[in-house]
């Protein structure tokens, strides 16, 4: 049985780099694992954009998930809502109670979580370890430029809206895996589910570009509310443009819009940007290798909502729920 | 039953105030909840502390402890490694997982977590909440100047070594709730368990007097031991100077040092400091109105430990272990 020290030094510390330094000055070494906090700081001119994610066993991830796929995810997760913000990764903390010291099970689980943070130059600077039910709850580090951030509030008339890649890839493996419908094997929906992709070079790009941006966890009709909401702007949307797999298309139309535009777990970018954008948002999708796909519009101001029409312009009178962790999915 | 998103509006959302602006650029404008992340920075010539803790029912916490006194004591355990580095609140994440949406609890964890942030000046900046086994892991941040973080490393041959207030209380009235042994009604170790103080002014006002310092979590000898390892010295340790409250004085000699010397839940600090400080140190203690105690001596560098004296100046042989969250306590 390992002693808590112990295991955070096997699994954790030895593999933990110190930030790297981004200032001249020297005083501002950065600190990392090892001291009650770690000390770190952005480059001059920019600020740090910070998340929050905590993952439960039964509600983010079954217990026999990979948990080399857990370890990617869990990071995942939180560096999409940086690549959201126009942030570029710099640092994350990992708090992590686990009902048991399972050698194996950690070596996995940080290989994981490792091979992701080390793409992207993200360094570990601290933690917490406790006995406990099955939580991995990780706090990222970003920096963005001042005034460069993709914020949810900045959305205008006359934008259009787009999302990356395909959406309800993930929510059709959970509805394959529940019964609910059957989706071919090989149809890539359980590395969406297990090892989704942190849009981060795409989140980069489109600084300056993107008015509003956010990426969709909870489903895009819940998420693009957000940015409605906040931007105090309406939005149509034709809910057959949305982008989905090959596998998901075939689904009957009401299980594909449930999972294209309720599914959650996509952490996919919705984002909206002036008409203007076009060629330059085409550049960035080819410079990026992320298809990016025009949904829908934002209309005048007023109350927020989606006003959704399918392929022939019809109004769709549709009834989505974004996932919510209180009630059933 | 409260959705989700009502849920984080309802008790911590409208709660929540924006973080505040620490810079003249206008551009650098805080960003607090309901977006993807949080924007800070830190004031110019200074660094961010971090830090993450996450507390477990049933490990850190009973399942019947005063939801007040939790949220409490969940922000106050943070703010303790805070005070630990010598940095000045800011602003905090906190992510929640609840097995129900139970509002009259809820009320009172975000009040007892409010109460304690607002005297702090700090604010919740973003969160995440979810179902599951209740576990509560807050995320801190501070602004400490470049060069002035109080940092483990720092014990240097000659320094006296310190602690604030007494220790022992709160491994004291969890030994009584366990039936080890009897501690007198009205003792305060009730207070010491479920509402320790960060010493948050103590730790600003170390800033340039103080070489190491860490705060007190898991037991003086095991948390010392960090400050010896990382320093590279050695420590010879008064047992019978730690200073310790009449109730727990009152204990069998072996009880009192399993409290004082390896208690844990203590959220003291353990500094060293240069013998030219004395005055210094009595200035501060005075000024900040929290006790200090010189409980040894750093010695020459070499193989890390602690030598413990009894106040006769007898060597003792003790064999103690620090709190271990994978070993029983």
């Amino acid at each position: 049985m390992l002693s808590e020290f112990s295991l955070i030094d096997r699994f954790f510390a030895r593999r933990a780099t110190a930030p790297s330094p981004r200032h001249q000055d020297e005083a501002a070494t950065p600190l990392g694992i090892g001291d009650d906090c770690a000390l770190i700081a952005p480059p001059a001119g920019h600020q740090l954009a910070i998340s929050t994610d905590m993952l439960v066993e039964g509600r983010h991830f079954f217990a026999d998930v990979d948990p080399n796929a857990l370890g990617h995810k869990a990071l995942a997760v939180n560096l999409s809502d940086l690549a959201a913000m126009g942030a570029a990764p710099h640092a994350f903390t990992l708090a992590l109670a686990l009902p048991r010291a399972d050698e194996a099970w950690l070596e996995a689980f940080s290989d994981g979580l490792f091979a992701l943070a080390e793409r992207y130059d993200c360094a570990l600077v601290g933690g917490d370890t406790t006995s406990g039910p099955l939580n991995i709850c990780i706090t990222v580090f970003g920096d963005v430029p001042h005034g460069a951030a993709l914020r949810r509030d900045a959305a205008r008339p006359g934008d259009d809206i787009y999302v990356s890649g395909t959406l309800g890839d993930a929510r059709a493996g959970l509805g394959a895996i529940r019964g609910e419908w059957r989706v071919p094997r090989g149809a890539g929906w359980q590395r969406a589910l297990e090892r989704p992709e942190p849009r981060v070079a795409l989140g980069l790009a489109l600084r300056g570009v993107a008015h509003a941006a956010l990426d969709i966890s909870d489903g895009l009709a819940g998420d693009l509310m957000h940015i409605l909401k906040r931007s105090g702007v309406r939005a149509i949307v034709d809910a057959d443009a949305v982008p989905c797999s090959d596998a998901v298309r075939a689904l009957p139309d009401a299980a594909r819009r449930q999972c294209t535009l309720a599914g959650g777990d996509d952490y996919e970018l919705c984002f909206t940007a002036p008409a203007a954008s076009r060629d330059a948002l085409a550049n960035i999708a080819m410079r990026v290798q992320v298809p990016l796909t025009r949904i829908g519009t934002i209309e005048s101001s007023g109350a927020p909502g989606i006003a959704w029409r399918d392929a022939s312009g019809a109004l769709l009178s549709l009834t989505l729920q974004g996932f919510d962790h209180f009630h059933a999915d």
